[in-house]
């Protein structure tokens, strides 16, 4: 079953919202224009307006509110992945920086300004300083995991907790604030709107840590990139940290790391490793304990369709392994 | 005299406001408080919280409302000029290495981030709606104008009135939100408020102008920087806009730039020709009615010390001549 499937029936809703987000980010200036149509064919699946609308059914859904709400953190997540794309631009030409590339990053730079300046403009259509509290402490907490992130590169000794503080600021944070959002400007109550965002909030970490994983242990052609690519571009993620316990494996990934001039090759017997140790499945045993949390989550609110449809979500993410 | 002589009554409040600014962006990141303070440390002149303040003289002034405004466009101000620096490669802000130059461009991105962030986070403080409105709107042009301005380097076709609507953006808008959310924090008039934006707009055209202009005219040990350096970069601003009437010097300046592994010594002779065939006199006289313009705009309003400073501002920009 596709993901979309789950949440059919808020088909014409996110429509509105696509068509939104377009236009919100529609500018005179062609470079701008032109930088905003390459995000628009990278698609990507709208999950955060997806865990917006499901919020709000659980108050007063009125859709141009939470349509504002939703085109915004759609927009402060396409930024952050465009600021994202100039750092990895820049990982991969280090050394060599043509004026071309540096030209491209600064745009990029720019037009993830841009987005998120547009996002801002976006909410004050809605008179709601609680959404824009949420949205602004978000945002901090999204800078300080790339922050993060970056310093942690390559550092063998990081552990379990610092890699999950920095996925919940890089990534569950914005899922959690999704479902508050939806829930703020449908003024649901202030139990469930707590609910929704402990709800969001583990099931960002799921995600994450899936994510993680697949990076291992999906193929290279469902990737997109090579498996492995996570750890040979210095991220340590859940299954390295795990496979981090054996003092061999840590040796020969240090070995890797400090190899001048290394290729992907390089990491072939320590990704082998990773991937047959145990540590895959011990981390896919973290992740069921945060989808656990989320049910959990879910058990204090009304029943209805909105809550079923979260639950299907967080079923359907934890069986991803694709 | 110096600037900050004309506004000296102002001492008080000017200090609550810097010290809210230093705790704002306080981090438990130790790069980022580093990255952050160090900038902030460096000094600015603070003129955007003086706009500020000085506008809401004309309303109900009150320190802490006053002061979220302040603090607010003050850290817009500093992130853009840590993005700023990104671009421009540059080694040394306000006589300090860069953000970008210490650590790297990654980071530098991202701490501008985080400055937006905390920028926003800030302002919800205050419950104004239409001050959210108004700093969205000026982060916008910002991105813009600095779309602008990469995508106009180099370019020799432009005119006067692109240049005009560049530094509209880049740096007018800025400080007329200034006065403008200084006036709204403190619920001046319609009419006023209006006013005061027009003379930020006027004050900030005229202060862009004299800083293109002394970028060729102030001697290299008050600017911290060769004679010429905006040019060098390829920004081509009022006075290189008269000189290209000049059709040999256009072509002169087309050599230089199209040469190959150019240095600043390339520039020399083009440098001088601008400084002497009579632009920048006919670049002051531009910047001399924005001034004029702004003196009107305080006609409107009523007489006391904040329009008395307001004039005083005004025509110490005006004089300015290093």
């Amino acid at each position: 079953m596709k993901l979309a499937m789950i949440y059919s029936f808020l088909k014409q809703d996110l429509a509105t919202i696509e068509k939104a987000v377009n236009e919100t980010i529609q500018s005179d200036n062609p470079v701008l224009r032109e930088a905003s149509s390459q995000l628009l064919n990278a698609g990507g699946k709208r999950i955060r307006p997806v865990f917006v609308l499901l919020a709000g059914k659980f108050g007063n859904y009125q859709l141009d509110q939470m349509k504002a709400v939703a085109v915004s953190l759609e927009l402060i997540h396409t930024a952050s992945l465009v600021h994202d794309d100039v750092i990895d631009e820049a990982e991969m030409r280090r050394g060599e920086p043509t004026i071309k590339s540096k030209w491209d990053n600064r745009i990029a730079m720019y037009t993830g300004d841009y987005l998120f300046a547009r996002s801002l403009e976006n909410l004050t259509t809605i008179n709601n300083t609680r959404a824009h509290q949420v949205l602004a402490e978000t945002m901090v907490e999204l800078c300080l995991g790339e922050i993060e992130q970056i310093k942690d590169k390559y550092n063998l000794e990081q552990n379990v907790r610092q890699y999950l503080r920095r996925i919940k600021r890089k990534t569950a944070i914005l899922i959690a604030a999704s479902c508050r959002m939806g829930a703020i400007a449908a003024n649901v109550s202030e139990e469930e709107e707590k609910a929704l965002y402990s709800y969001g909030y583990y099931v960002g970490m799921s995600y994450q840590i899936i994510d993680d994983i697949l990076d291992f242990t999906a193929s290279e052609k469902e990737l997109g990139k090579p498996s492995g690519s996570d750890l040979i571009q210095g991220n340590i993620t859940l299954p390295v940290l795990y496979s981090l316990e054996d003092s061999d494996l840590k040796s020969d990934l240090m070995s890797v790391f400090l190899k001048e001039n290394k290729t992907p090759n390089d990491f072939e017997d320590v990704i082998t490793k990773i991937k047959t140790n145990g540590s895959i499945e011990r981390s896919f045993e973290l992740s069921d304990r945060y989808l656990k949390k989320a049910y959990e989550a879910l058990d204090q609110l009304p029943q209805n369709r909105a809550k079923q449809t979260l639950k299907g979500i967080a079923k359907y993410i934890g069986k991803r392994r694709a």
